[in-house]
This record gives structure tokens, C-alpha cells and sequence, in this order.
């Protein structure tokens, strides 16, 4: 799994998950307290996430933060908005 | 789970799967071309690491990244060197 794979991976899963609870981004943005801008650059995989903003993101989900990094329910890869 | 613990918990983990691959921090650090230094703060819990990193450790360790999140093995609180 290269770097790219996993910032591109992760943003998906998190997409994935928010989508399921039925928030938008900038619902869950502001749930979370992060900027909706860097969330949505999050979501495209385009950042590098920190464990800070990893576990921030998991408890806004509702998640344990392992299940942010499992990427196995991920089915298509062109899966997006 | 506060920043704070999330880093400790990720540090005690890597630890923990480093050592049960019986490889020492500096061959571990050497191996995954990450500073010898750096990685000793990251199993200290001083960093909070990035996808990116999370993903390098991960592969040098042969696990998921997932499995870094995992924190219910780790036992006992005081867990250390």
C-alpha cells in the first residue's frame, strides 16, 4: 500500500461511514470542529491525516479508530460522490 | 479517548509488535528508514503520527494498519521497557 493508496483509502472510509450515519460533510465538519475545506480535502485523500484527527473523526463517527483503517468494505474503487 | 492517550496507546503498540518480532528500535528504525531518535519518541507516545507513517510501520511490521489502532492486547497500563 503505497502513501498515496492510503490518504485516497482512508478518505473514502471515512466518506463511507459518515454517508451511512446520513450527516453531510459539513454537518460532520462542524460536529467534529474541523474546518469543512480540510475535511472535504480529507475525504478526497488529499491529506495526510494525523492520530490526533484520526481518533477526532472515529468518535465523531461513533467508531472504534482501527475501523477508520479498515479498508476491506471499501468495494469499488471508483466509489465516490 | 483523549490526543493524548491515543499516542501513548499507539507508541505501547508498536512496541509491543516490535518486540514480539524480536527486533531491536534501532534495527526496526534502520529498516523502515525512519530516524532512530524519532521512532524512539514515536513508542514513547510524543508523536502524533501521520497515515502516512502510520502505513510505513505498519508494513515494516507485517500487520494491517488496523492493527495499530488495536489497542485491547495492550494489559497493563504501565506497560514498558
Amino acid at each position: 500500500m503505497t502513501a498515496a493508496d492510503v490518504k485516497v483509502l482512508f478518505g473514502r472510509r471515512v466518506r463511507q461511514l459518515r454517508k451511512a450515519k446520513g450527516v453531510s460533510q459539513e454537518a460532520f465538519a462542524h460536529q467534529i470542529q474541523i474546518d469543512r475545506s480540510y475535511f472535504g480535502s480529507i475525504e478526497r485523500g488529499e491529506r495526510n491525516v494525523s492520530l490526533e484527527n484520526i481518533c477526532l473523526i472515529a468518535e465523531g463517527l461513533g467508531v472504534a479508530p482501527a475501523e477508520l483503517l479498515t479498508f476491506d468494505t471499501l468495494r469499488d474503487p471508483a466509489l465516490g460522490e
